[in-house]
């Protein structure tokens, strides 16, 4: 069931009207979107509700959907982050209620917290910056293996889609074809995810967003000084272990490395690394569709897992 | 003059049979590129000679054009590099008399070695991603605010002309279009450039190229720790300062930054940077057009200051 | 099962160490591109083969494939063409032989020949140009609406996929992008197809391709003169009644029309239509993706034709 | 002198300010977009005026000006089309005045009206596409070869730029790239450019723009039938002789074909053709870069003539 606006009126418009590239799929010709209020959908019927909404709204119906007794997996940054320092940069109400409600919020990255997500109420489902970063840099730092004093730079580039839809100066054409940009240099909005899931303070980790001229598709590049010399093999085994379990995260061998063509209309997340001949300095490279893995296709991973289903399902 | 193949034969093709772009601009219909062999050419009549040929071409005939009294600029790696443990990347010959040779080219990096640039008879001319890094790194180092304990990352990103005119899979449009990647981690041969002109050791700075899907430009991001926690103020007059008596290079004003779009097709390295709030960590981004100010505009540049003309002349 | 090269020796490399893009996907890591001789082949356990082989190779192969049993669906023109006149082109070998199996070949347009599909052992699968613009004037054509004297031109942009995969300087990035030009403007190889198929004189057509600066994708612009002052009533429902049970053609309403975004990784082929407001020129316009439509996907559509399944299974 | 917005207060930002691309050219760092109002610039010191205004502010503003004693050259399309017919589909206002001025305007093509050009106080400078078809077609029409009862064809397509700066959504990126879409089939605003320019009724000549995944650029290619069965060599002639004294025009040697790369960032028009082996049918191509020859150089062409200057002043 696909909802549009909170209305009383009950108008609906039909999918492959707005998204003509969908019509002759099946059952896609028959789907509206169509205007809902909260009487109606709390008679019942929905198990799980994604909300790809702004922030403030998300904050809203997020606690009316539990209300109702619907699982929600939230598409914004409304519940990500638990720090107020961190949630400061979106200007989000903050009460009581929604402190005690944030607290039972799961980071929705099924590599990092499959069981809680398996549990949860609410997903916040992540950034696409963020889940690059994380997922290339959680199994380096869970093993210990990072010299936090000299810090981790990452240095990230994205397409267009990852601006969002509407109609501004840098995601029109004339601006982002044929150039490349560096862009809120020192602050990103994604930053405290990576802060938060990462167990970093905010001079050990250094994120730079460029804006890349292509549709969609992120790669990270991410620069690590290692506490002790290591070996690729030894590397490639911390990459291999975190993730054996986990089938949308691919690990290449050492040297070859993601690219963004590999990634992209896939949910996987690609990572790949190679190590200074000192075995001091690490390049990790992360890759992923923003739309997908950086967004809904890691939404429906969660929702698998919230379902009891196959964490895969309906995403190979 | 244009010169082609070394020929005993007198052949010669029209310029714009092979670019017929430049049709109908002054003189170019009637220029031709012919061969030519030395002893024409020992006869006189070239005060300045431009190698725009494979690097052993280079090493072979700056040597016969220095000889018969030319001077040379050479845009390949042939001499660019005093250190043979950074020479061995290219694989050059190597022996007394071309030792002896090497010490007489001269960077040409106008905006460091603008006198010995006008007093030299061989100049290497620069490569494209090290005049990028090298601009923007330059002012910094000389005022001793690098902490290269910490030690430099530069992240570049170039455009497909980067990569030469030889059919490769690398620079197939199926390849490099709607992609990014990185590639030559830790082993571009643009890195000996950085070490000698930046005085610096291979573990204090490490560049990552990646091929952007554009035609032309590079973008590199540069972080650095400051030996001690600076202002924007004081780090934007040293680059003023550092820069102020050179055209061709734009300082932005922090928190202004570069982007590809504004340099493509000029002469131009832009620089613009951004501190962190704490004062620590820099961000510097540089931008040039690969093909111009990474390579032929450069040349011409070295050419005015060699033939005593103003730096700029045919190039604003 | 996926054959390389036919070779006495028993060599295989696995699929996803040359697509590692694959990887991860259900059974892709355990596939093997694997050489092949016929003798192995011969022993059975192949229903229908694929060929996507170069032209000389197919004309031989098919033989060979049909003789073992199998059936073929051939990707190369080899046996699209019946006329002598048409196939020269290509300069394939022509014997008794040749042209006795060629009389048996289907040319595999689904929505034309549905029923010889089915029933055929050798299918030639259709050139992407020729598929979007038969497509769009097959329904006209067999109604009698367009006025041959005056003639059909059909203005073809593909993506530079079309062209292959060899290294030619025209799929070079830096030839194909930010560009767009023309070529084989009174001789594209497929307009045999185009007047075999339709019924038309090579004074009746003129079809002219371009080089789209986009990795995949072809639009076709068609322009006809009506015998008949038409409506677009009448228009809508002549393309209507055509493909009304053809899953993968998707007829937009006038004066919608087809972009490639809409038909880029699908297997659909988009028509759409304007008319001017005398009633007397038409516009179709005609999308769809070369890669699929135009090649590997209508490929898998003419086999589950062949093998009795649904047209669409697995193209959905 | 650039002048913004019409005020009495007097105010004016930097030129570099808006466009830092300009930063370190010749004088560009001093220049200055002011405020103005008519009474001041009434006081003279400005021979002509160049309006890049909407259609309505050049009507209005291009009255004031001639008034003034300026001479106008106008980019907008208010004073291009002398039918009324014609001229409905921009709304503009229409009085006695209006068309008195109207009669005066020059249509800025200096390739078909030099002399009227040098003598005019007002010139509409002509639009992009326009011009391209334009150009193809004079020589042939004005040697009567066309065959009209057949009808020309111009299947045109344009970069992004072409659609203004405007935000919309089909010059968003993520519309725009990796697609191609046409538009307006019937009814784009250019067509009465044709129609008055080159003496065709509107059923003589079919005009379909398309959008390009490209930043700027135009080719046009068209379809004619010749009156009579015609050689390369006749067809050459007529577009040579027609463009012997137009430096701005470029004729290829058939079968050599203009391709975009050759015209960006020039003010050239490049033209080519093939013929039919049957010597009938032709198909001429014609590029341009529509934001130069398709709109300000072509304005500085004017100017040129205009002042008694060569025609390539500042263009080449």
């Amino acid at each position: 069931m696909l909802l549009g606006r909170e209305s009383d009126e009950t108008s609906s418009v039909s999918l492959t009207s707005i998204h003509p590239q969908l019509s002759g799929l099946p059952n896609a010709d028959s789907l509206k979107i169509r205007d809902f209020n909260w009487s109606q959908l709390s008679r019942g019927g929905i198990d799980i509700l994604f909300l790809a909404t702004p922030h403030e709204q998300s904050q809203k119906w997020a606690s009316y959907a539990l209300q109702y007794g619907m699982k929600v997996v939230d598409l914004s940054a409304a519940w990500r982050l638990q720090e107020d320092s961190n949630r400061a940069i979106y200007k989000l109400e903050n009460n009581s209620e929604i402190q005690a409600l944030q607290k039972t919020a799961v980071y929705g990255s099924p590599e990092l917290h499959g069981p809680a997500i398996a549990a949860a109420q609410l997903i916040a489902n992540p950034g696409c910056y963020a889940t690059s970063i994380i997922l290339a840099l959680a199994p380096l730092l869970r093993a210990n293996m990072v010299d936090l004093n000299i810090g981790i730079i990452a240095d990230a580039k994205s397409g267009v889609s990852g601006a969002g839809k509407a109609l501004t100066h840098s995601n029109s054409f004339m601006y982002a074809a044929d150039n490349l940009s560096a862009y809120a240099v020192f602050g990103h909005r994604h930053t405290g995810e990576l802060l938060e899931q990462l167990n970093l303070t905010s001079g050990q980790i250094q994120f730079t967003p460029h804006l890349l001229p292509i549709p969609r598709g992120i790669l990270s590049t991410i620069y690590i000084r290692l506490n002790e010399p290591g070996s690729i093999k030894s590397i490639q085994d911390i990459f291999d272990e975190f993730y054996a379990s986990s089938p949308m995260v691919r690990v290449r061998r050492s040297p070859a490395l993601p690219q963004i063509q590999h990634v992209v209309r896939t949910n996987f997340c690609d990572l790949g690394f190679q190590l200074s001949p000192d075995g001091k300095r690490l390049v990790v490279i992360s890759c992923l569709d923003n739309l997908l893995k950086g967004a809904s296709s890691q939404a429906v991973q969660n929702m698998n897992l919230m379902a009891g289903w196959h964490e895969t399902e309906g995403l190979l």
